[in-house]
């Protein structure tokens, strides 16, 4: 079934904002099986709304709509729907009893105006939004000559029809993204799951990687293997991190989850330790919850990501009895005078000097330094692990041929190094970097 | 005049990628005065496609697509031009010559395939790509039957001709955001200012405040202000920064600019020290700004936002010499042990009881911990300056009341100290932790 993702407000077609909302609600979408055609956006007109919303109908078999549900003069939504499908507003009731009912929650008087946010087309249903006042409207109407559908007498009545060639479900939320992903988890999915799919269930998994390109990640599997539909695979990439999407759709969750199962142990065989985590997981919360696990903590020094490893584990809820903190010296200088405070310096030229003469270099390597300042900062944080980014070359990251910079990971029984080139597209330079790092503890707490 | 977006591509339908071009030209064209009244997005699909440009072209007076351009076989914004205007596809050979250039410019012999980048529609012309190998169209059609313009020979015959109501232009530029950004700057700004017009230039000045809410802000102001028509005055808010964008449009660049300046003088009488920076800057920058004229250096001791603020001075090009670096335990016990590693523990527990005496409590309060830690930051870093963030409150932001933290900035001459509620949106909550740090340097550095 095709869907139309609609944004409506000024301030979506003037620059004002990102619409972030199409982006959300088209994957979404995407998830439940629509393949959604068209995104529009229009300001708070009503030409242009009533205009958007007949095209709309005409040529897709469901409209998610976003904004202009609210109580004041430019929320135009509802009239717009009322003036283009040749229906009267009239006070809907569902409605009303749950704008109601949330002032009431909120222990506020309900301003007179928010009734308005109850004048629904006739023969519209109400969705429910848990936390704000504009509930969601939805509406089915026939397509061809855009007439309305006969009034079909309250929400119950509407599971009974099938979606055909002949109706367009249109689904108005408000414009709030927090609104929209609450009454999507809370109503609006499973109803476009009975709309699209006759009942049927749709789950979801991901699974994310990190260390290799979305290309050569690809070429691991087998063929045919993303893009196939039953059970649909996606893969994208984000910030330098891979995600695989895999969806499926059956009767049961049991048999939705049969069928996600072998695609799942197919990327995990395949791609091995590359696979990091699923679903909400990020490097960051893997490896919090593998050093909550061993009891263990970290600390970093890191001169190469600007404090963002540390910043990463410090955002993670519950972080904080695995991190001890991050020391982020700008200049070789300011590390220099770190060291030296500590008593360190002695320890870190030690060990850079024993290190670099392991090396066929005259000069210590980026290796030698990540090293030392991994096992240095496990004695700064008095942490279980230490983790360093080494300083990054002076040339950046456009030199050519790229110099190398590197991050380690140490504990009591020893020190993992990575050396990477210090190339890359310069929006992701830095999480990538970050990633890099914690990628590189991840690695070497799964083998402890 | 008006205007209207389109964005070409499955992977912008689905959901694959975040549609950011379409909020990024709609800037930049009300910026030119245009009124952008509709974002459309279709998929790479011939029809889809076909229709999409007609409707634009019925509609409004330039279309700017992006998407679409590349050498492959679903790249077909070349093809729908061509289908929905009537024209025949022809090489460009001004187009065809840019390519070949640039392929030359990389020492790289050009595929034949990347020779149907410049099949333009007949009459259209080309918009130079400085660094990609698919030079954009631009292409003036009839409107109401939608006919197409005689071929006018060239791009210079093209300054000559008015825009009006029988015609619309349509530049179409790929899909690259990178590519678009240096296409603009390059020329289409320029095209566009004739287009809309004239001849008259157009001068914009973004004037950036931090320390109040937008309504505040506004409230400070002029009755109509904001919203004002002559110049323009919007104002936005960005992640807890309040923006002032102005807009002047007269027949010379001075002109422009003796209009914006009675608004911007308004902003600064009014809003003061709230006023941070122009433009390009954030606070990061204007922070390093005052530092370098001042020839000082700043370290960080971070227990609030997570390491944030190092990473935003870290940021900062050219901050090296400025930014000495960033220390952000995220426990009491790792800040105990790192202060003890220093030898600051007797420093800092001896300042942290005098200014905790001082006060009127028994233990230190916020304001009490966060000087101290701005003092040890100075001894910690070596640097003139020690900014700080004292610990965030152990109830979380939602707590009620809120408890209060602090942020402070000391120098040889002493300490500032701002005391603020832990409370807010939690989606900028760190952002905002992190500008009222350095916000809280930038008025020490203003007053030394």
């Amino acid at each position: 079934m095709l869907a139309e993702v609609l944004s409506i407000g000024n301030e979506v077609i003037s620059g004002r904002i990102l619409d972030t909302n199409a982006h959300w609600l088209s994957q979404r979408l995407e998830e439940l099986g629509y393949r959604v055609r068209f995104h529009a956006a229009v300001g708070d007109d009503l030409d242009d709304l009533v205009e958007a919303f007949r095209r709309a109908a005409g040529r897709v078999d469901l409209v998610v709509a976003s904004g202009g549900l609210g109580p004041t003069e430019d929320d135009l939504t509802r009239d717009a729907l009322a003036a283009a499908f040749g229906l009267p507003l009239e006070i809907n009731t569902e409605a009303l009893d749950q704008i109601r009912a949330l002032f009431a929650r909120r222990q506020r008087a309900m301003p007179p105006r928010n009734e308005l946010q109850a004048r629904f087309p006739r023969g519209a249903r109400a969705v429910r939004n848990p936390n704000g006042t504009a509930p969601g409207i939805e509406l089915d109407v026939l397509r061809p000559g855009l007439s309305p559908l006969p009034n079909e007498g309250g929400s119950d009545a509407l599971s009974g029809l099938p979606a055909d060639r002949e109706r367009c479900r249109i689904i108005c939320l408000p414009g709030v993204p927090a609104e929209i992903v609450e009454m999507w988890n809370d109503s609006v999915a499973r109803r476009l799951m009975e709309h699209n799919a006759s009942g049927l269930r749709i789950v979801h998994k991901q699974i994310k990687c990190f260390g290799a390109g979305e290309s050569q990640i690809e070429a691991m599997l087998p063929e045919g293997f993303v893009r196939q539909t039953d059970p649909r695979v996606g893969i994208n990439a984000s910030a330098t991190t891979i995600i695989f999407r895999i969806s499926a759709q059956a009767p049961t969750e049991e048999e939705c989850r049969a069928k996600i199962a072998p695609a799942v142990e197919t990327l995990y065989a395949r791609l091995g330790e590359l696979v990091f985590g699923e679903d909400d997981d990020e490097l960051e919360t893997v490896v919090c919850r593998l050093l909550a696990e061993r009891r263990q903590t970290v600390g970093v020094i890191d001169c190469g990501s600007g404090g963002l490893v540390g910043e990463r584990l410090a955002a993670v809820a519950g972080a904080a009895g695995g991190f001890r903190g991050s020391c982020a010296p700008a200049t070789a200088d300011a590390l220099a005078h770190i060291a030296e405070c500590f008593g360190l310096a002695a320890n870190l030229t030690g060990t850079i000097a024993s290190r670099g003469a392991a090396g066929s270099s005259d000069s210590p390597g980026p290796s030698a330094v990540a090293a030392a300042l991994a096992e240095t900062a496990r004695l700064l944080w008095n942490s279980d692990w230490g983790l360093a980014v080494s300083p990054l070359p002076p040339e950046g990251p456009s030199a050519s041929p790229p110099r190398p910079f590197a991050v380690a990971a140490a504990d009591e029984n020893g020190v993992k190094v990575k050396e990477l080139p210090y190339a890359g597209h310069p929006a992701w330079l830095r999480a990538w970097i970050s990633k890099q790092t914690l990628n590189t503890l991840r690695l070497a707490l799964l083998r402890r």
